[in-house]
């Protein structure tokens, strides 16, 4: 059994906090969140108890930590966390700034504390079997990995603003897909993209619809295109191809039903967000990152990889900004 | 909060005590089962007792039961439950014979209790929106029904033994299917089977191999194949046929994941068995059965739709003994 | 070169004609039809002339002939075809009476002649590959045959009135697909059937909705669903099952085009009838026909399937009117 | 009937001549190949002489030709048939030099004939439904094409080596698919690609593995994915995504026949090669060319189409050559 505190009580706090009250090796003792009220409520919810950051950290029964408050809180609650020597669980990004983000990370390793960032679509049972099947070869070596990621409806303006934009808050996600499917580093990235849902997001300085181009050093090749609008539901999918095969992953829906008529033969939507979609993926990684606390050896994205998504998110905006490709720093 | 007493600790016993830990508006206080190591292990996985069935049917705090026990024990149970005026949730069959079962029904109609039967299917979420979709009118008046159900591989010898036949064992969850779907009952029952999987079936009397065809008053079709093998998982499907359209429902896998190579392209197999194919559904009728018990009006299958189906069994039966298709009796 | 005769200038004999026109291996001398103005216009679209019967099978040159006049017809043609030594293609069924029909497949075999009968269904590439994997084992032991064959729209009461009924009209193909996917002769048939779609067809004698189920002396089981109208096309599909996998085959479509929006995936109908879905099979049969012709060992069906099939359409109609299973006779 | 001359009698040279014997309209007078067997062979398959191009295009009867010779004769030819008035169908590319190629076309413009070039693919049912359902406005306005092109295996080095690149030989369709379908003119060309095929490709100076993102004027992107390898068939696919919906046509199969065994679901592979998979498109584009000749008001791919896709190929190779986008010169 282990003790967690769970900062931030927000959507993806609360998901966390609902994994972790389910799952029978957890104990949510506290939740922190400087609404007292959405804190007040989401402990009520999971069993917990409300405290301030530093009683979390200070009792010594809690030994990890799930971080799930606004980004730009992230690195300050890293460096607490590690200096009370707990394990972190952390979203991503770990922050729009890849400087504050390695600080971070540093003080993580020098505490040699244990930190795991929420890339949770590794979890997910299709990418990781898409995964498993380039492992066991399916596809011989992998030349062109292909990653559609549309969002259903784009978020507020104000979101935006803050989101360090789509490449760093949206993208990023494709980038560690990219980087675990590929298995090998991307070494250029070259990024376009237009203003095409909503023009608020593109008085906020951000772009609506992206389309990035990577390729590593030794020649494979990976596109990912997002978009914050898609009629037909959150469409999530990857495709992997290679010098013998291909392996693919379509969209979930909420049943198996299908309809025919004078009109044709009819489906259902794909799942409606990423609550819906990665359901089990969500619980997955906090059951995984349990494990990994207990002291198994468990395969989770870690601060690493957490940076390398970030600079990659960081190429593609400069690439956008400048028109040109963009060779990633060592 | 409701709370329960749960008969039986097999393995539907289980999955339903589980479904009960997980939902907040249940409480199981007992586990009641011959077997009394069963029903340690299964109490404390989910927080409850061990007890008699006396003792559990006279704690006055119980209200609803879940009668997960061998058949021919069901109608003991739905009867004393009854006497103690519980609601009782009761597995299918009632009972392998329609004269036991009718004692049943009739006593917890005596006492007026509510009596709700485990078609599980019903609840599933393709097959409830299959049901939606005839209900909706897109088929218009439904002219077909074809149910696929094969299990992925045969019972044990002792199990079908006792099992009461295919037609009362397996078939009975396509024979309410049928009834549901279709709208109108069937009038005329044909079956016709086959010893093709395992000998030692046909040496216990039974067949492993059956299909049945039901005719309504208006004239609407359906035909039901089961078998108890399969190789490529658990295959249970429905077309529903109508006046302007269809609706069908596909089987389930564990991912959306599809593999392409030289030899064409490739996807999983069905879920393998009813754990995993109807966990959904497991889980959303013992919700529903929950709200029932609280006096909220919910579409459950009840004592007639029990005996209905038991019906159509013992008809398919017949026809299956003497070669004829078979009246259903009123 | 084979020079041929066509006998039937309607619909299917337009299609048999189209196919010999495009044959590099095919001469069509003649066109013979009661009915001088389709013989005329039939003949002048594939550069043959119009003759009558005598005049066309007196020709020595023409060394095989194609019929596809009304059924009424075809035995009377095929006598007279025997006698003077042509190859016979002959459209199903043979006869709408049995007797009348092991009468014609008599005189063929006196005179030693090929007599071949158009199951155009089993040189549908994809009925093709079912058989073929069958054949290589991918099911193992065929165990039960599932054939869905629904007509987008009734014929007019007078077709009806002379058609022999559903049985032997329509279900025939599918009895000979069933024969020829099962391996092996069914030796029971049930069938039952209703007025659904169009009134007229009851007042003319006949129903149009009908299943029939089959059983053979090794217990394998066929069940067959028939319908005079289909909302989505021409719906043809069959699946077999077996020990060890399963086999089916789904519909065509014009396109492999799909689109998505707010209410789900869409696809197109299956083709509308078998003009179009069975071209590829109408072309194949008769270049298989012409290579038996010269002297080619090519799997055919012969006349003792044409006697079979309409066998098993006299057992299913003979269940239909007597309301019991029907046992073939040898 | 139009009266033509074809020239080439190679690959598509084959299909043409054989797609034009099969059409009513259209007598095929010569054809015309260096190569004289060649020629003769061909000749003799669709009833048509031999003759040397000047014969062929002195014969007043001829008023079309079709150019399927190589690449490098193509302008040449071009010119000749424009000057004896003759209605052009040209295969594509015009040349690998743009410069070239626009003097062909200006020829053609100067005798004011007609020029269509063989981009077959805009003639496939299943792309021309994509463009309708465009049209219709079933995606809204298009934001995102996404364009899959694998060839089964690489050509022969010697091949490779007068193909002009990968983008000239083969992309070129896809560039006139991209213009087709996202109903604007890109504007900006990025292009990478890699050897990962075979090694004589790169040692030739091409690459066999390349992707090209394209954006236009009002910000729509689209990516172009090419490989020289695939193991299950001829790839070709199209997705274009837009504000309300999304349309996409998937692979073309030999048949509609599934399996499914112990290890999952199998379906056959694409299609092998552009023969197959392009048959009808090959046979429709020249049926059109036929109705536009003789006046029809058609959809045909011209001139400028052919300038347009080579221009783009030109722009992706620079962006190759020197790893920066390139900006479409007007």
């Amino acid at each position: 059994m282990t003790t967690l505190a769970v900062f931030g009580a927000g959507r993806i706090g609360t998901i966390h906090a609902g994994n972790l009250a389910a799952n029978p090796d957890a104990d949510v003792r506290y939740v922190v969140d400087v609404d007292e009220p959405s804190a007040s409520r989401l402990a009520a919810s999971c069993g917990a108890g409300v405290a301030s950051k530093d009683d979390a950290l200070n009792d010594k029964d809690v030994t990890a930590v799930v971080i799930a408050t606004s980004t730009d809180t992230h690195t300050d609650l890293i460096k607490s966390a590690a200096a009370a020597g707990k394990a972190i669980f952390c979203e991503k990004p770990i922050d729009l700034n890849i400087g504050t983000a390695r600080e971070g990370v540093n003080t993580a390793e020098q505490h040699g504390v244990q930190l795991t960032i929420g890339f949770n679509r590794r979890h997910d049972p299709s990418f990781q079997k898409i995964k498993d099947e380039i492992d066991a070869g399916t596809v011989g070596s992998v030349e062109h990995v292909s990653i559609t990621s549309r969002d259903p409806s784009p978020p507020p303006a104000e979101y935006v603003a803050r989101s360090g934009g789509i490449f760093r808050d949206m993208m990023i996600h494709d980038f560690d897909m990219a980087r675990w499917l590929l298995g090998e580093e991307p070494v250029v990235v070259f990024a376009s993209g237009s203003v095409l849902v909503d023009e608020s997001i593109g008085e906020a300085g951000d772009i609506d619809s992206a389309v990035a181009l990577l390729k590593t050093a030794s020649g494979s090749l990976c596109t990912i295109s997002n978009s914050r609008r898609c009629s037909y539901g959150y469409d999530q999918r990857i495709e992997v191809f290679g010098s013998s095969g291909m392996v693919s992953a379509g969209n979930k829906t909420a049943t198996e039903v299908g309809t025919a008529d004078s009109s044709g033969f009819h489906s259902e939507v794909a799942l409606p967000f990423f609550v819906e979609r990665y359901a089990d993926a969500y619980r997955i990684q906090l059951d995984k990152f349990l494990r990994a606390v207990n002291g198994e050896q468990v395969d989770l994205p870690g601060a690493a990889d957490g940076l390398r998504a970030l600079m990659l998110a960081d190429c593609a905006q400069e690439s956008l900004d400048t028109g040109a490709p963009v060779a990633v720093r060592e």
